[in-house]
């Protein structure tokens, strides 16, 4: 069975994308902490973050930079925390996250509530400023 | 002023420390979420995680990547859980968090009180099995 984010990948399942690489892909996280909170997925299905080889995991935390200055450019923020927690999809994936305060990150706060149109329109902007 | 992580590195300030490489430094949280939470720093002083050079950047992700193999080999866990926020020191630095639940990321957990010892108990443990 493959991974929600496999899915998403392959288009089975739709996403908010804001970029691609060739190994790599960012969509926005549909149960966002706030405005612009942003998944950053390898293509390949590995579940542990440490566990991917160090050519695409690299690949992976310089596709996260380059997408991070494309949030912090389109989301009023101080800047863009990094969490990888990983006990929920088995397919590693680093949560991008404009942060305001340093509560901000926290995954007992309650998820925003966006409308589709909402999703659409910021996942239009982050990505039409990635360089 | 140096950063409190520069006056770490500089030797200026005592530190549990973990491993060290040409750019880098791993040492032990002293504010612990759990036991072996641990501090990734450049020892160049740059405030954003996300400014640091390409090289750099890599570098740093590399080191925490080996540093996350050894504590995962020393300590009780299911993973290790990579956290970078950075309002609290203006000196980028990544968390490695033994994870066993998800609530186990949450800054605003009461912190773990350890003595000396049991400091260096675990900076030693988690430094003899760095590969």
């Amino acid at each position: 069975m493959s991974s929600i984010f496999t899915r998403i990948i392959k288009g089975e399942i739709p996403c908010y994308k804001i970029a691609e690489s060739e190994n790599c892909l960012a969509f926005l996280d549909i149960n966002p902490l706030v405005k612009g909170h942003t998944l950053i997925v390898p293509k390949k299905e590995v579940d542990y973050l440490f566990d991917l080889e160090d050519e695409l995991y690299v690949d992976l935390f310089l596709f996260a930079k380059k997408v991070s200055h494309a949030i912090k450019n389109t989301i009023p923020c101080l800047r863009i925390a990094v969490v990888v927690i990983g006990t929920e999809v088995p397919h590693a994936h680093i949560h991008l996250i404009p942060l305001n305060h340093m509560g901000d990150v926290n995954f007992s706060n309650p998820k925003l509530k966006l409308h589709t149109e909402e999703f659409q329109n910021i996942a239009k902007e982050i990505s039409s400023v990635i360089i």
